[in-house]
C-alpha cells in the first residue's frame, strides 16, 4: 500500500541543530518576497466586508520561527490598514494547521514568548488576536463551511497527500529503480503516477478550501515547483537526483539494501505554473488573481538569488544538506533506520558542492492567490 | 513573587503509569454524572438558535481519555436531538483548550485513532466534526467576541490563576507554615487570601466567557467544591492537609527543607456553593440555570459513592495518591526537585489509608449551568 504521509512525515522538531525550526531559512525567504501579494489579498478582504472578526488559517505551519512570522505579518498588514482606513481592527483569529506529528508543543510553548514580545513592541497598537492548533491533513476538510477569510500556505503544497500510487507493474515490481523522485530515466508510467496523484491532491485541496471559506475569502499559496516543461527537467529533479545518487554509492558499498531505494519514492511534486492553472481552470471555483514565479538558492543562506556565482560550493553543499534533512529526516529514517543518517548527509552534502561548480540550479517558487467565487 | 500557575502547571503528559491519561477516572465518572445537565444547555441552545455550525469549547481538556470523552458526548447529544426533530446536524467546531505546557502533541496523535474509531462506529450518523487545540488560561480571553456557543470545563475551576497573593506578612513571612492549604490552623489573613483570588479569578473567567460566547450561548461548569461554610472545613482541606503531612514528616527526617514547604502553598480553592453563586450574582452576566452538588469517592475506583463503608483503605490510599501525583507533580517538583515524588506518595498513600479508617471523606463537586444575559 502506498505510504501516507500523514502517517511519517513531520519536520524535526524542538529546537536543536538539525531541527526545522533552525533550518527554514529557505521558507523565511519566501515569506518575505511574497509579503507584497498577502498585502494585496488582505486589503481587498478588508475593505470589500469590514469584518469585526477575521479568521486566518495557515496550512503547513510546521514548527519554528516562521510559524510566528506569518502570524506577525498578518498582524502588520491588518494594523497598518485600518490605521490608514481609520477603522477599528478586527479581531483576528489564527488556526496553524500541520499533521498531527507536527512539533504542537513547541509552537504553543513558544506562542507565549511570542505574545509577551509583541506586547511590549506594540503596546495599543497590537491588533486583538488569538492563536490555536489545527492538526489535520489539508487534502480534506479541517473547517466548518464558510468560516474563513484567509488561507496561507508557504512551502507545503509540494507535497502530496500520499507517495504515487502506480509506482509499481501489475506484478508488483518497482518501476523507478535506483530513483526517488522523477528522473530522466523514469518510465512514462512514472511520470504519469505523480502527475495524476499530483492533480487529484491538488483538486481536493481546491474543493475543501472552497467549502470551508466565506463568502470575499481568499488563498495566497508558496510552493516549490519548476519552469521547464517536462517534469524530469525540474529543479526538484536535480536536487533529489543527488540524494538518490548518495542513497545509491550507499547500496553499492553495502550500507542499505537495493530493495529499500528501489521501493522509496518522495510524496512531493514539482508542478508547472501551466499544470497548478489548469486545475484551478478545471475546477472553477476560484478566480485566479496573481501568479508569480521567483528562484531562490538551494542555499538559503547564499543571498545572491539574482546571479548565477558560486562563492563557496562546500559551505553551500553543507547548508542544503542542512535544509533538507530537517525536511525529509522522519521519511527516510521511516525507509532506512536513523543510523544511515549522518553519513548519508554529509555524502549528499558533497554531491550537491560538486553540482554547483557545474551549474548553480535553483528552486522555482510558484506563488499564486485565488478568490472564491461567488 | 506568586507563582503563576500557567508556568508551572501540566498534567503527568504522556500514556504512562503516573501519567495523568492513565489516572484520570475520577474527572471521566464525573463527565458521567453531568452529562443530563450537558444535554438540557445543548438541548435548549439547539432549539433556540437551530445553528448551522456550532462552537464548542471544552476547558482544561487536559491531555487523556476524557479529553474526547467530551467530544463525543456532544455528537452524541447533538445527534440525537437532531434525529428527534428531523433536522440536518450542524458542524461541530471543538476547541479544547488548557495551558501551553499540556502535552497538546499527544491530544492530537490520539485524535487520529479517536477519529478512525468514530467513523467505524457511526459511519453516517456520525455529526460532522472539527477539532483544534487553543493554548492559554482560561483566566482571560482565548476567543474572539460573540464566537462560543457551549463552554464546558470539568475539574479545573478549582485551579487558581495563581497563588494567592498575601500569603506572606508584610516583612515575607510565610504565613501558613506546615500547611499547604487552608488547614484549620491556618490564619485569617491565608483563609482571605485564598478567597480573595477565588472572587477574582472567578470573575475574570465570568467577563471572559461572557465576551467570546455568543447570544444564547451558555457554559456547563463542573468542579471540586466544598459543603460546609469554613473553607477549613472542606475535603479538600483533608485530603491536602494528608499531602502537608506526608511533606513535614519529610522535613522533620531532614529529606526535604521546612523552608521549602513553608513557602509552597497549593493554587487551587475548594469554594461553596453560596460563594460560586454570590460571584455570579455580583457579576450579573449570566442566569444559573442549574446548580447542583454531588459527592465522589476520593478513590474513584471505589465504585461505592453512595455509602460510607470502606472495603480495601490501603488500595484505597493508592489509588488517591496515584491520582493525586498524576495532576500535582508537576507543582510539587517544581518546589522540591522530582526526586522527592516516589516516597512522597508511598507515604501519602499510607496516610490517605489510615484517614479512611476514620472517616470516609469524600470529594464535593459543584456543577453549575449558566447562559449569557442577552
Amino acid at each position: 500500500m502506498a505510504l501516507k504521509v500523514e502517517q511519517a512525515l513531520h519536520m524535526v522538531g524542538g529546537a536543536g541543530e538539525t531541527s526545522y525550526a533552525t533550518n527554514s531559512r529557505l521558507q523565511e525567504k519566501a515569506l518575505y518576497r511574497t509579503k507584497p501579494i498577502l498585502e494585496t489579498a488582505i486589503a481587498e478582504l478588508y475593505r470589500t466586508l469590514l469584518p469585526e472578526r477575521m479568521v486566518v488559517v495557515d496550512l503547513g505551519c510546521s514548527s519554528g520561527p516562521n510559524t510566528f512570522l506569518v502570524v506577525s505579518e498578518v498582524l502588520g498588514i491588518v494594523g497598518d490598514l485600518c490605521r490608514r482606513l481609520e477603522q477599528k481592527p478586527p479581531e483576528i483569529q489564527f488556526f496553524l494547521n500541520d499533521l498531527p506529528g507536527n512539533d504542537f508543543n513547541n509552537v504553543f510553548r513558544s506562542l507565549e514568548r511570542y505574545e509577551k514580545k509583541m506586547e511590549e513592541e506594540k503596546g495599543d497598537l497590537l491588533v486583538p488576536h488569538y492563536v490555536v492548533g489545527m492538526p489535520g491533513s489539508f487534502y480534506g476538510r479541517l473547517s466548518p463551511r464558510n468560516t474563513v477569510h484567509i488561507f496561507h500556505s508557504n512551502y507545503c503544497l509540494m507535497w502530496l497527500s500520499q507517495v504515487p500510487q502506480g509506482l509499481e507493474s501489475e506484478q508488483g515490481v518497482p518501476l523507478n529503480k535506483g530513483n526517488i523522485y522523477i528522473a530522466e530515466n523514469s518510465p512514462p508510467q512514472v511520470v504519469k503516477a505523480y502527475q495524476e496523484q499530483h492533480r487529484r491532491d491538488f483538486s481536493t485541496f481546491l474543493k475543501s478550501r472552497y467549502v470551508e471559506l466565506s463568502i470575499g475569502g481568499g488563498m495566497v499559496l508558496t510552493f516549490l515547483g519548476r519552469k521547464s516543461k517536462h517534469p524530469a527537467n525540474g529543479e526538484l529533479s536535480s536536487l533529489y537526483g543527488l540524494l538518490a545518487e548518495a542513497l545509491n554509492a550507499m547500496v553499492s558499498q553495502g550500507i542499505i539494501s537495493q530493495d529499500k531505494v528501489a521501493t522509496f519514492n518522495l510524496p512531493i511534486y514539482g508542478a508547472s505554473m501551466q499544470e497548478v492553472k489548469a486545475v484551478i481552470h478545471d475546477e472553477g471555483l476560484f478566480y485566479l488573481e496573481q501568479a508569480q514565479i521567483f528562484e531562490s538558492n538551494w542555499d538559503p543562506f547564499d543571498g545572491t538569488d539574482d546571479d548565477d556565482t558560486v562563492s563557496d560550493n562546500v559551505l553551500n553543499g553543507k547548508n542544503v544538506a542542512k535544509c533538507i534533512r530537517a525536511v525529509f529526516e522522519s521519511l527516510i529514517a521511516h525507509q532506512f533506520g536513523a543510523a544511515i543518517l549522518d553519513e548519508l548527509f554529509v555524502r549528499y552534502a558533497e554531491k550537491v558542492a560538486r553540482h554547483l561548480l557545474k551549474e548553480k540550479t535553483k528552486y522555482t517558487v510558484l506563488v499564486i492567490a485565488l478568490k472564491k467565487k461567488a
